[in-house]
């Protein structure tokens, strides 16, 4: 039978469709991520600034892309994972000080009562960080981190805080790295409480993460050199702090920015402030189902009514979680 | 004519052994280095850290080469290149200054008198820096540096500093990053007057450059987020300095480390206190031919006795300017 010329058409427009969308399913960079105004504003901007003759192109070595951690890449609820870190870290060394029974902030924390904990304000919470943070070399401390995040769980999901990490942000640093971006974390949050497993969870090494940090001592024990923990804050890394940790660590302005709270407002005005095309975007905690749901009136990621209005303002990409995001978790999939 | 088998061999012999010494004369990586025992040092290391199943191999992310600039990477003498720059700015300013004339250190400075200036102590030398270094925005101040560095010359040459580099060390850069390695500069220079010109001179990028810094404030001026740098000391890279530093940027020990003067020592012992198969290495300027000769004595680049017993006794090796380098500078070629 000789196959009529309309039957040819069919079968070739069946064959052509299937092959692109394979090949566009194939191609997608960021699966998780809804074909809506974020995902497009995200690949509108890699492809406007690499591609070669763009009369915005960047150059690869000026293609620097800052993260926060805490609500940006990882969760941050209930508490700041560092301090869920610092807890766990007083009730394991509580049997060698009975004195805590009677000393607060030690006393309330192993009571388990929180409230308590922060009635001493700042000063107490400072005690508790540097208690659990300091007095040790930076070999010795890495240990501990990474010992913690291998066993400590999460109170709501059970899982370890290494996968409560942000499905579609991982996808986003993999895609921007594969267009030749260096991606950096700026974070409020302790810089040797991250490097110990950004490498592995996020793909970034430790001379791209910035964060806040205590002092540090050079010395020799017993004939060998360490780096001894001092309490003593070095850095704060939050706020007008992250342009400043920005500058000190990479020495070049980023030309793109991905925040989710007041914190992260200087980043991304710092961000914005340079020429050509830039990219700013602030995660939004709008998911109850699936994760929380915060904003103005939270005190852990604080996002402000006043930060939404200069995101409208200014321009800056504003992710929701919810219409934003197909899975947000990795273990969801 | 029928050539004979012996003229057939000859003629064989000599293209293969030209095409062998073009070969290998095309795959020397440090062409510029003496066939002695720092190069052979430099390259046995190198092949064992790389070579997949050594067990002395080391993971691409890990391999951190740091490297000492004033005296190492660039020339120090007759004086901190650094301090050329500020005293070039203190005469470029002073005609808006006229109170200088009666105020040390820049009396002295302006009247040609270094002794002068240095009769002040560490604090006019302060004064000339903070000066010179603070008061404007980050990019105001890189625009400065990048003048300077365009248009000054070096007193005994007259070649611009940026060309009184080792040619040798250019070749160790490329050497190393072609080998997977990350090469990065902590030197006690200051960090901003290095990241303007690195990149270009070294093909070090500005987040590889540590040094030593000022302090900076993010603030508003007509609207336009900029970074102030303020009179106020944050940090010294120098000597205990350097493993901080290191530390605090990097966040992982160098496998490798080079250096000139007894402000890179504990960078080498800290490098050194690694496990598995390191390599520390000193410039010893020893060529009064084609550079200069100082060591134990010299205020600048102090190569004190006790540095070069710690490195016979630590397996440093000393890599002499006039022995290893066929040649110094670039434009001696």
């Amino acid at each position: 039978m000789k196959p009529n010329i309309k039957t040819i058409i069919i079968v070739f427009t069946v064959i052509i469709l299937a092959c692109t969308e394979a090949f566009a399913g194939a191609q997608d960079p960021l699966p998780s991520w809804n074909d809506g105004p974020a995902k497009k504003a995200i690949t509108a901007f890699v492809y406007d600034v690499t591609r070669e003759g763009s009369p915005n192109y960047v150059r690869p070595v000026e293609r620097i892309a800052t993260f926060d951690n805490d609500g940006t890449l990882w969760a941050e609820q209930p508490m700041y994972f560092q301090f869920f870190f610092a807890i766990d870290r007083v009730k394991a060394l509580a049997p060698n000080h009975p004195e805590w029974k009677d000393k607060e902030p030690f006393a309330s924390l192993l009571r388990g009562d929180m409230k308590g904990v922060f009635a001493g304000g700042e000063k107490s919470v400072a005690e508790l960080v540097m208690f659990t943070h300091a007095g040790m070399t930076t070999e010795e401390f890495e240990q501990i981190v990474k010992g913690w995040v291998a066993t400590a769980r999460h109170p709501k999901t059970g899982r370890p805080y290494t996968e409560m990490v942000y499905q579609p942000m991982l996808e986003l640093l993999t895609y921007l790295r594969s267009n030749g971006f260096k991606t950096f974390i700026i974070s409020g949050g302790g810089i040797d409480f991250m490097r110990p497993w950004t490498e592995q969870v996020y793909g970034i090494p430790p001379e791209h993460v910035v964060g806040s940090s205590i002092k540090a001592k050079y010395e020799m024990r017993d004939g060998k050199p360490v780096l001894m923990r001092l309490p003593e804050l070095n850095f704060i890394d939050d706020k007008a702090g992250k342009p400043v940790g920005i500058n000190a660590h990479i020495g070049r302005r980023p030309v793109a920015a991905f925040g989710n709270s007041d914190g992260d407002q200087q980043m991304l005005e710092w961000t914005q402030g340079g020429t050509g095309a830039r990219l700013m975007a602030l995660v939004h905690h709008d998911d109850a189902e699936r994760e929380w749901v915060y904003g103005a009136e939270s005190k852990i990621g604080t996002f402000s009514d006043t930060l939404m209005a200069e995101a409208k303002k200014s321009g800056w990409v504003v992710i929701s979680m919810k219409k934003d995001w197909k899975v947000v978790f990795p273990f969801e999939r």
